[in-house]
């Protein structure tokens, strides 16, 4: 299967060289991030495209100084609703009648179970619930990214707040859950590039229930 | 891209007829969830497949009586670790090196920095990270499961302490973070099968910062 070829290609890029990733791949990966099922179709996210190097030398330092968020082509930061709120679950259910061009009794019910349900919960529990819809997003940008031939490394380790201040997040009603820096590797200066991929065997992940 | 077909043709099946994956397909759907990346490299989280008609029957009445739980081939239930301990972080590490054949001081370092940070942190916390690299194992299996044109159903609407109480999840570390039935689509009971899938456009995705 080719996906498998792609995800046995890819890895952590730990050393960038600068070199621009084409606009059209950028394209293609940010589609199949849209692309990505999430629950009840809600998409709660927006994925913030970094281009600028002055911003990306903002985020540096608050994400470890990692070589990579500045010498990157592309960060990809994606960032979750702060909750669900009625106007975004609206917004979507609206969305979805105008482009299938009729209204449903059974979407409609669903539309109001939604509503009676998470605006009430604790914010928190909805971001988080929100950021692991941004992380299918996520995984499928990643996996675009190998399909195109272009590097892009996984990235959590940076302090949120900082980057939500950074991009303004907060005053959009997001916070940033994960990056994604893509670009080419610097093959002479990344430690991780030679290193054989490393994996648990299938037996310790798997467990059938016959 | 193959990739982005293979995103438009796949869509969460509301209703499967009950015909069975060929194991070749479900073991390449289980090597691409084995694949994905995870923060760390951790792999926090294990993957029940089951495929006991009784078991289903059980998870069934906790899924909202969602008929593809029965109907699927294989449900494919992602558990994430309940918490990070240092055995477990050891064992990744030990794995690593085992696998690479020697020990790296940077990576010894990276070693004691997680186990001086995961294990005091809140299980609950801990959970929620998990459960995020959960997530993307599952993507990467719904991502496979279209490349090899079987259906699969993300599904989180189930009551997780009851599904771990079937399972036997909690004794083994685990909670069940997401599931995903597999199998094939019973088109004539298929509510969505003919409705046109429904994004967000682009333009309310997406912010570049140039």
């Amino acid at each position: 299967m080719e996906l498998l070829d792609k995800l046995n290609w890819r890895y952590a890029a730990k050393a960038m060289n600068g070199e621009k990733v084409a606009e059209d791949k950028v394209e293609r990966i940010l589609e199949a991030a849209r692309l990505a099922p999430t629950s009840s179709g809600l998409q709660p996210f927006e994925i913030f495209v970094v281009k600028n190097q002055d911003i990306k030398e903002q985020i540096k330092p608050v994400a470890w100084n990692q070589s990579v968020i500045t010498d990157c082509s592309h960060l990809l930061v994606f960032a979750a609703w702060d909750t669900y709120t009625p106007e975004r679950i609206n917004h979507m259910f609206d969305l979805t009648n105008e482009i299938r061009g009729f209204e449903n009794e059974g979407w409609e019910n669903y539309r109001q179970m939604l509503l009676g349900m998470y605006p009430q919960k604790d914010p928190e529990e909805n971001f988080n619930h929100a950021a692991k819809q941004a992380y299918i997003a996520f995984t499928e940008a990643l996996t675009a990214a190998a399909f195109e031939g272009v590097d892009a490394t996984p990235l959590e380790g940076f302090e949120p707040d900082a980057v939500d201040k950074i991009l303004g997040l907060r005053e959009k009603g997001l916070r940033s859950a994960v990056m994604l820096p893509i670009g080419y590797r610097k093959e002479d200066e990344d430690w991780l590039v030679n290193l054989v991929k490393v994996r648990k065997p299938m037996s310790e992940l798997v467990t059938v229930i016959d």
